[in-house]
């Protein structure tokens, strides 16, 4: 007996996993944390859940012999087998997470090695394609452009000598997450959105800042005053720019938080859209 | 400049507040925890944050003389008063959540004061009326119905004498929570929700159990063995019967996840719909 | 069979529970989140864990006839019970945390409500009195001094001017918590305690802040710019002074924590000591 | 200006590294979140925290040509070099965490990868040695003794038969983490102390289970019921027979949280010990 009621999403949450993804000519190992659902018919009682950890477990363990080339792929793999597995569903969905590193280049030349979160997202309804997105979660720098003004207006500093340092503002941790959908054919790299994230605050952070570079974060991030819809805005801007051949129905989402450091509260944006209705914007 | 793009939303997240509610003839203070946002057009660079506090202020501060009759309600409020104070949004969105307490009676007779927790959420497109719904979390128990099957498949005790002790299985915490649709001119008790959740596991779990009341728990949660999957069935089938009388488009959710006893991972089961589909589901 | 070993501490963690405190002229309904421990010896195999929670229960529900007068009493009422009942014990702790919510006036005179976290923790060895603290764990704002002297460094900047506004760092929220042993015959408010960290940081921050009073903020902040080391040393130098009769055996502990904007971790300085050895450091 | 305070710990937190380990024939990649501290004399305003994320950096850089053997070998190298560095403090502390994940061989011998919690500890006064700790965080499964028992009495089933499937009692999933100090010239494997916390449970839990094993870990697990004292006993006992070399002035804790099926609250034991108190207790 099941009541009749069919469910949406059936499935695990928080599996962990160690993947070893091949992609170009890195080589890295990802701690996966992997929820995965299938849809269920009102007709019967439980999903199987463990042939959810068999999909997962068996695409990884491929992935020793055929190396698996990312998350979104990886996540698409998953999906396409729990459709198979699971013959009575209907519609199947992977979400993956993974801490992940790269070395980034200083303006003064050093070199640091970052932490960011890799984001993938498969989803597929029977008989009806397979859509993927690969994300990415970054950590950086945000300086206000409103406190900023009101300063300038404040103190009668509106109109600034050459070579002038900018006026002071609140300044604070943001933490922004984009995903890109990736069509069959087409690829987009994690690294890329990292890149385009980075660029789109008022600075990146790092990891080992000595004084004069500190200063220099400090005074790039000022002379870049962004709030948190601008910093939305601009990758979505440099995400239209950085992928001309990704079709309009791509699914693109953009969400930046601010940990403001002059309210307990943060201060959010988000855009969920396509980049077709992005390139209509901004035509 | 705004690279003219337009954002979903934008606003704040995070805000604490206490709220006094007044329901029937209750008084509550509640904690909340609270997520205002609005969209913004792409001619306009910044959306004004500080008047999503300042809303919520004015609201939560007239509360003292005109009572506030429950999350919804205020988020509603919250909800209108942002369309009115942004004039540049088309939409509005508004979630609480509160820790709640309600005192429940042990089968032996025995009172236990219980903690739950409160979710609301309001959502208005301009000139489109009003969208508010109330939620319950409630932590309840699960005992798995298919192990237990096994373990007397494996044992050769399925033909079971009458009086019989429930054969083992692994049992453990859930975490479910139900969400409803509120329309205009209706009322839905967070109270009623409670109770339907509650009924809804394969028992509910309490503060303080002597010894025989841990017993009688533990008996009863395995002569109702439930996947996680009833649990969620089990609500809609209640929520239906609860509330006849509520329109067809009611939007229903209810998600029930278990910390598997025997799995590192969880189970996690889903529904989101509306009376109507429902209703047609069970005839 | 116990194996014969003893255990430090045995007991239960989470247990939620709303508790009326009446201190002063104020009545509060605190949401606390209470943790309970008392020591097993060896000869003993399991601790009666339900007897915690009907010492929490009784001496919550006495408090509707005499009421609670603070947290840190509440701890030590519980504590003394556990000793009561567990009569094989010969240790009991609790720790207790609570949203808690204040008035505070922003330099412009105007109101706004902030939320804090109240801390208490009690624990008794039979026979040797009661130790029992009250703290507080604050949000607030700090701006770093070293950034802003090499910007000024970097730009030839350090000769300034009268009426100069302060130069840019980098800024960013900054979570204290100060806890004070609470010596028998002696009180300590808790809200002194949040005025005490309020005011060791660069700037507290504020819910509603209008652009006026949000560029005061920020230039508040920067002309008393502070490490995380200062702000624990300033709450020290306070502490003391608001406390000048309490014994020179009372234990203070403050733990500050800022989320660098600049790196994505965070920056920490912590104290624990009593006030005689911060009296003697400081004469 | 320090106002003559000195600081007991100062420095960072939340710090994430991958940390390439070569232990015995096995080559890992770890993600580490490491926090380091040192000590602040009252004659210095600020530490030099940049210092801290260079010592680990090139620590962690090092390993590239020599391997590193554990992390807390790691976590002891950090400590010394930042002594070393911070020529002005007399202490030093390190702790490491990391997800970690080995193959288990379930009863039916069939195999399966699951995840761990690597932890490191190191902390060392100038001139007087180093202490270096490694523990691990293992989830797992307890099934009640206590709530099994009266169920047996109030059934009257006390007088069991042979070959009886044991009675029903709640269950559920417990996360324990035990640590051990590693002293000069001795070794301990991080691997056999999680070997150790799994056999301490009432059972292990594994990723996949197929139906007869689903049912083998249910009756093991009710077959084995425990307290969380008798969890953190259990683990006790195997570390003194596991570890007979180790001196008696090595530091030991153990520590169990069992997420109560039949509660909201959890069920917590703890020993915070030395190994030559352990030999004495057992004796």
């Amino acid at each position: 007996m099941t009541n009749g009621f069919k469910l949406t999403r059936v499935g695990v949450t928080g599996v962990k996993k160690p993947v070893r993804v091949h992609r170009g000519s890195k080589d890295t190992c990802l701690n996966c944390d992997i929820d995965v659902f299938v849809d269920l018919p009102s007709t019967q009682r439980g999903s199987h859940l463990s042939r959810n950890l068999e999909v997962i477990t068996e695409i990884v363990e491929q992935g020793v012999s055929q190396p698996i080339k990312g998350l979104e792929v990886l996540a698409a793999d998953v999906c396409r087998k729990l459709l198979e597995r699971h013959d009575y569903a209907t519609y199947a969905e992977v979400q993956i997470t993974a801490d992940y590193f790269l070395e980034r280049t200083l303006p003064t030349g050093r070199k640091s090695i970052e932490s960011f979160k890799l984001k993938a997202k498969a989803s597929s309804v029977r008989g009806n394609g397979m859509s993927k997105m690969i994300g990415v979660r970054v950590v950086g720098m945000t300086a206000c452009p409103c406190a900023m003004e009101t300063v300038d207006e404040m103190q009668g500093t509106t109109v600034k000598q050459q070579g002038c340092l900018p006026t002071i503002s609140h300044n604070q941790r943001n933490i922004t997450t984009a995903m890109l959908e990736v069509p069959e054919e087409f690829d987009v790299e994690a690294d890329d959105l990292i890149e385009i994230v980075e660029s789109s605050f008022s600075s990146p952070t790092f990891e080992i800042l000595k004084r004069a570079e500190e200063a220099r974060v400090v005074i790039n991030a000022h002379q870049n005053p962004k709030f948190v819809e601008d910093v939305v805005r601009d990758n979505l801007s440099r995400i239209l720019k950085r992928f001309p051949n990704l079709p309009d129905d791509t699914i693109v989402t953009v969400r930046s938080e601010s940990e403001e450091s002059i309210h307990k509260h943060n201060a959010m944006a988000e855009r969920v859209t396509t980049l077709g209705e992005l390139r209509r914007d901004s035509e």
